[in-house]
């Protein structure tokens, strides 16, 4: 098993895992090793009071995507902190893709950028991760 | 009706007209002028593939409260940015409250801070909101 | 000694030590338990090519209280992470100071908020500092 | 002149009038549309009180790329939200690079992701920087 199939592998599991997975409808679409890009249908339930997708669904997004990044090369990690720019609206029914890449990783420390995309291809959303490992394996191999 | 009065009432009605607060078990504990509480239990369909708490569905609650209050002025207004620091795991089944303070206001640019608690005390994490407002009212008054 | 006049020392002596303390004229207002007050005043190389404060300056005081705040403990303790807001324009000559305070601690992370204001009480920024602690003392007790 | 030529000559402006620019002694190594690459070597006066450069110099170096290419269209702009992960330490006399790139524009908003690094490939810090235009320009054309 290479690096891209463990990642892939790592990331499926947590999906199965995951209580937060089936209830917002994740999919994953690719994953390999240091990238995830996974995709999530807005639905009513994550609207806010404005009637647009609440930033939190979108901030889930990404978060979702750096926690199978993060943890893809089989070694338990956890968000330590996460910054998000909002930049559009969505509305319900849209498709949100969250493409993230794992750009540097010292020590036990690492860094993911995300980016939440529309089907038409605004960018709704900048996101980074900083991770830290906490030791213990994701699967077993 | 005065200021605390009005937060009041645009948290309640936000949380009335947001897929999201129901979806989430959300829980107005206190709103006031720049300043709103709310709560919401952990259930299984909010854990990760770890088993404990979506850091997302943490920034979720802290993020609701950022929201009422930068919007309790009546002045519609959206999170442009956020960051968070995650302290803590949380199990299911544990009550968390984010308690929300607007620190700051300049134009139309606010800064909300936030704190996420368990029921016993321990600080899970610590957001920062930065808003912008849009114009346009959120309730009739 | 106890825990304030610690605080106060540690500020004072990492002021004497640090290169940065005296180019940028940095000032102690007030030093104790998870707490630091500091000031500079704006200087024309302090400026950005707008002709005000160079955001980075006003990073910068805030980023040097916090590092007084989360080694005040006397455990050495770098920054891992750090988020600012700006929300207003800073004039040279004016005099800035920042407020910190340790928020939270949880094993070997802290978080730490400073607000920069003007002498005017205008607040310029809100910043948020995620220390860790590395281990081994500042100074000798 | 196209875009690249113009965020080149926006760049040499704004170090040109900036008080920071000689007083960090930053250079520029290239600017190109929504792109800059500029250095800065380390000195005694940027070391803090670890005697490793201070986190605020390594954020100066990467909010100056950002500054240089936020404003790089020639539409006023200013940092209004920016974040920082320090990755490792720096020595004095180490030469740091900031290598800046916008990764979207949305209306006035702008998000830079900018990498510092030192001459031997050490990643040290990942920064975001979010923009706001003001309105006017910042050279004569």
């Amino acid at each position: 098993m290479n690096a891209d199939q463990l990642a892939q592998r790592v990331a499926h599991s947590m999906l199965a895992a995951e209580g937060t997975g089936p209830a917002w409808g994740i999919r994953i679409e690719e994953a390999r090793h240091r990238y995830a890009r996974i995709s999530m249908v807005v639905r009513a339930d994550m609207l806010n009071g404005h009637g647009i997708a609440h930033g939190a669904m979108i901030f889930a997004l990404a978060d979702t995507a750096f926690a199978y990044v993060c943890n893809g090369g089989n070694h338990a990690s956890v968000a330590a902190q996460a910054s998000i720019v909002f930049l559009d609206k969505v509305a319900v029914g849209e498709t949100l893709t969250a493409e993230a890449e794992e750009v540097v990783r010292e020590g036990r420390a690492g860094v993911t950028r995300a980016t939440v995309r529309t089907a038409d291809g605004r960018v709704v959303a900048e996101f980074t991760g900083y991770s830290r490992t906490l030791g213990g394996a994701v699967v077993e191999v």
